[in-house]
C-alpha cells in the first residue's frame, strides 16, 4: 500500500477556447473539472496501474467536496482531512489556435493549525492501519503550515515504519531532506534552484549533506538521472524521445519510484519504470492519467547507461 | 416590488494577477467570488438603493448554492428555481500591470425542460403573490430553452399584471419585443446588430414594427437615448462624463428604468435617474454595486435635451 499526501490539493478546471485574447471577453466552449495537485495525480496514476493506494492530505469546502467526488468517480481511494477553508482551483485555458495552455493557479487556503495537527495524526494512523510501505509527499505547502512541515511528515512516516518519496522544491525540499527521506525527485531546474548550485553533481552533494539519500533528477526528454546513495549514477532514457503534453509526467515518474521503493527493486528496474511511466503520461491529455499498455510497451524501450557525477554519459 | 429574472446566473470569480502572461503559468494573488449575471446585478443595485426586489431565474448545483449564499450575505432576496445542472462561472483576470481585465465566460448548463416549466410557473406565482409591478428580463439564454423563451416570459408577466423591462440582444431581443414589453434597453451596438440597421432611428423603427414600445439606448459616455413610444426622442447625459469601470453600468441603468416604470415617472425623471445610476456604477469596482449618495449627487448633474430621431441634438 502506498499513501500519497497532497497538502495543497486542487480542483483543476480546463477551459477550451478558440483563441485566448488577453484584455477581452472570451467565450469558453467546454469546461472540464478534475481533482488535481501533485500527490492526487500520483495516486491517480497508481490506481490506474492497479497498485493499492490511498490519497490523503487536506481539502475543504465545496471545492473539497468536488475533489472527493471526482476521485470517487474515478475509483481513486482517498482519506482527506477536512476542516480547511475552501480548497483552491487552478484554471487552465487551452487555446485551440495556439495549441498551448495558459494556467492560473489560485494560492489556496490558509490551513488552520488544528487541521495540520489532524493531518499529522491522521497520517500516522493511516500508515499503521494500512501497513503502508511507502508515503509520497508531493507539491507545494499551503499557507499556514509550519516551515518544517515536510520534515515532520517524513519523520512521522518513518516512525510508523514507512519509507518516503518527496517531490518538492525550494525551501520545502531543503527542509524535507533533513529528515532523510529514502528518495527525492526534483527536476533539473528544481535541484539547481533549491541548492544554488550550477551543476547537478554539486547540487546532489549539497542535498546529501543536508540528509538526502537516493536522488532522482527528472530531465525532460533526456529521461532521468539516478543518484543511488550507495552506487554509481545512472541515466535512463527512451531510445527515441516522445513529444506530447509534459503536464503530469513528473507525477507518473514519482508513482513509479514509489512502486520501486516499496518492492525493493534494483535501480535499473526502477529507473526503466520511472522513464516508461513518465513517457506514457506524456501521451495523455490530462495529469494523473496513464495507459497501462503504453507503460508496459515503453518500458522495453528504455536504455540505461552509467554516467559520471555530472550526468554525462 | 420588482422581480428580476436571470436565466443564466453565474458565479463571477475575479483573479488578481501582477501581469497575465499568456501561454505560461500565472500565480493568482487574490481570489474573489460574487453572484452575477445581468439580472442578479440589477437586483443587487435595487437592493442597495433600498428598493423592494426579488431575484429569480434558475441556478443549480454547488455553484448555484454559492450564488444563493452570496446573495444572502449581501441581503439580496432571491427565489431561484433549482434543478438545473451546475451553474456557470465567469473568471475575470485583473492584471495590475496592464490595468485591465481578461474575461472567460463559461457557456453555462443546458436547462432541462422541466426546470424551464417550473420557472415559467414560478414567475407567474411570484408576480401574483408579490403583486409585482415590474419584471426585468436580463441577459443571455442558456442552452436548452425554447427560442421564444423571452416572449413567453413577457406574456406571463403581462398575464399577471406586471409590466416588463427587457435587456437582451440578438435573437433573444428580437423575440422578446414580439410580446410587447413596455421598455427595452439595448446598447447602441446591440440595437444595430439585432436589427441589421446602420442607424439608430431605423433600428428603433424596425423593433417597433416587431412590437417594441419604449426603447432606451445606452450610449456609453454619451449617456442614453430615450425613444418613448408616444413622444419625441430625448438624450440624457452627464454634463461632464466620468471615467471608470463600465462593467455593470448597463445593469444599474436597467434598475433605474424598472423603478421609473413601476412609479409611472415622466421620461425626463426616469432618464435622469438612468444616467445617474449608470454613472454611479462606473465608480464601483464590481458589477451590481452602487453608492446611493453618488446616485443622488449625479442625478442633479444630468442634462436632458430633445434630439432628432437619429439621436443628434
Amino acid at each position: 500500500m502506498i499513501l500519497t499526501v497532497t497538502l495543497n490539493a486542487a480542483l483543476d478546471t480546463t477551459y477550451d477556447v478558440h483563441e485566448l485574447v488577453p484584455h477581452a471577453s472570451n467565450r469558453v466552449t467546454t469546461v472540464r473539472q478534475r481533482a488535481g495537485g501533485k500527490g492526487v495525480n500520483v495516486a491517480s496514476v497508481l490506481a490506474r496501474m492497479g497498485h493499492p493506494v490511498i490519497a490523503t492530505g487536506c481539502v475543504g469546502g465545496r471545492t473539497g467536496a468536488d475533489i472527493r467526488a471526482d476521485l470517487d468517480a474515478r475509483g481513486v481511494a482517498h482519506r482527506f482531512v477536512d476542516g480547511a477553508p475552501d480548497s483552491r482551483r487552478t484554471v487552465t485555458v487551452v487555446s485551440a489556435a495556439h495549441r498551448d495552455a495558459t494556467v492560473l493557479n489560485e494560492p489556496g487556503p490558509e490551513v488552520p493549525a488544528r487541521v495540520w495537527a489532524s493531518l499529522v495524526a491522521g497520517l500516522a494512523e493511516l500508515v499503521r492501519e494500512q501497513r503502508a510501505g511507502v508515503v509520497v509527499l508531493s507539491g507545494s505547502l499551503p499557507r499556514g503550515l509550519p516551515a518544517d512541515a515536510y520534515s515532520r511528515l517524513v519523520a512521522t512516516a518513518h516512525a510508523h515504519g514507512a519509507r518516503v518519496v518527496v517531490d518538492a522544491e525550494g525551501a520545502a525540499l531543503r527542509d524535507a531532506v533533513t529528515a532523510g527521506p529514502e528518495v527525492i525527485k526534483p527536476n533539473r531546474y528544481e535541484l539547481l534552484s533549491a541548492t544554488g548550485c550550477t551543476d547537478v553533481a554539486a547540487a546532489v552533494t549539497a542535498l546529501r549533506a543536508l540528509g538526502a539519500r537516493d536522488v532522482v533528477v527528472s530531465d525532460g526528454a533526456e529521461g532521468v538521472l539516478l543518484f543511488p546513495s550507495g552506487g554509481r549514477p545512472l541515466r535512463a532514457r527512451l531510445r527515441e524521445p516522445l513529444s506530447g503534453n509534459p503536464t503530469g509526467a513528473g507525477d507518473a515518474m514519482v508513482a513509479a519510484l514509489a512502486v520501486g521503493l516499496e518492492a525493493g527493486d534494483d535501480w535499473t528496474v526502477t529507473g526503466a519504470r520511472a522513464v516508461a511511466w513518465s513517457a506514457a503520461a506524456v501521451g495523455q491529455p490530462v495529469a494523473g492519467e496513464i495507459d497501462p499498455d503504453d507503460a508496459t510497451c515503453l518500458q522495453a524501450r528504455v536504455q540505461m547507461e552509467e554516467t559520471d557525477d555530472a550526468g554525462q554519459a
